[in-house]
């Protein structure tokens, strides 16, 4: 097996039973039944996302036919909970200062955040169960060893996450392409979460809502929008400057 | 031939004639004599690498074994020269504000660095010649269309393009990992270039000591140093807020 595919039921079945805290995805066999039940059941309650596929599809996930009706992503990093995720600051006697990626389906975009995330002190990064890459080798390999040095939640809901860090007394802000306050006008030296959208649409509107304000990085030129590595790495940077670090 | 490949003696003859300005290199078979010859010399007349492969390298390289000994590697977009370069910013009425790449190697650093530079309005980027990822179509796709829109230079001897930049009244800083001073008690607003190193070194030793000073990104965390994508997304954004852009 690869060293982020595991297949076949009771290796499956294992990881499982080890909590799920290491497993992006299981994909079973479409309308099987009897022994992938308990895969099924066990994957729910561990809060995994389950998706059926052909058995096709399952061998090219697998890389091999001996798959028995199921594969499971496992990711490079154990993920944490968001409770866990808050009680960090405390613990370094610190501002809590938070990342949230809304989406980011690229791996090496999600890796470029978890390093730069890691270098200027963040606590954490919150990402969303669904149409969000997870921890892949891909991602951990381009964050260069941070994916093990800093801690990451995956929500099922993002917008009950940002609610939750609101009423820890954290304010939230938005990266939006326009509309936003200029960064350097911002004050990012209280408690923080900054928010990020993926790829094609940036933050999602009922995402961007939750906010309590956002961020705009002053741009000229005829691209008019940064990828998301640069994005976060300004606006981390910029959070660090203000608060001073060294 | 794919966007990026022309091969065959007559096509890459007339590439060349056309002035190499959008050639990256032309691949020639090893120990090959009479009608390679005058694409050898019209290639090194051009300015551009040349280098010597066997007949299946060259076969792999172009996708195909119709080569007749000879493949091209072409560039999304035209080279400028670092003259063109240079007059710019007089046309735009602003300081001069330049970016240099000291061997990066990954096509997708350099096209997110084409991008972050195109939208924090620098005027140039120029790379060396060698041991310098060109702008390959993963480049150009990385940029977002920034390709068409920055110049891009490549010279021989970086140390030169620099020494021209600075009797031209420019101030070279080079970004390193430490011992040079922080981005916002640098004075980045006059005359500008920002030197960044590629993936593995950072900026060269002798690259390094040719820039009038160096600026360090003030760091925390376990992994300790910026991919070179974030780097210089925040050292633009930062010479950009000293600028006032906006």
């Amino acid at each position: 097996m690869s060293e982020d595919r595991v297949y076949g039921r009771n290796p499956v079945l294992e990881l499982l039973r080890r909590g799920g805290r290491r497993t992006d995805e299981v994909a079973v066999l479409s309308g099987a039944h009897g022994p992938l039940a308990e895969v099924v059941a066990l994957a729910r309650r561990a809060g995994v996302k389950v998706s059926y596929r052909t058995r096709d599809q399952l061998s090219a996930m697998a890389g091999s036919d001996d798959h028995q009706g199921v594969v499971a992503r496992v990711a490079a990093a154990e993920y944490q909970d968001l409770e866990a995720l808050l009680e960090i600051p405390a613990a370094r006697g610190e501002a809590p200062f938070f990342v949230v990626l809304d989406q980011v389906q690229d791996p090496r975009n999600f890796g470029a955040v978890l390093r730069t995330a890691e270098v200027f002190g963040v606590h954490g990064v919150v990402v969303p169960k669904h149409h969000q890459v997870g921890l892949t080798d891909v991602a951990a390999r381009t964050a260069m060893g941070a994916a093990e040095h800093i801690a990451v939640a995956r929500e099922t809901n993002l917008v009950s996450a940002l609610e939750k860090l609101k009423k820890s007394g954290i304010w939230v802000y938005g990266a939006a392409v326009s509309g936003g306050v200029a960064p350097a006008k911002a004050d990012l030296r209280g408690p923080l979460c900054l928010v990020f959208g993926g790829e094609g649409e940036g933050v999602r509107p009922l995402v961007a809502r939750t906010c309590d304000g956002l961020v705009s990085i002053p741009m000229v030129g005829q691209v008019g929008s940064l990828n998301v590595g640069a994005a976060a790495a300004i606006l981390c940077y910029e959070a660090a400057r203000q608060r001073q670090i060294r």
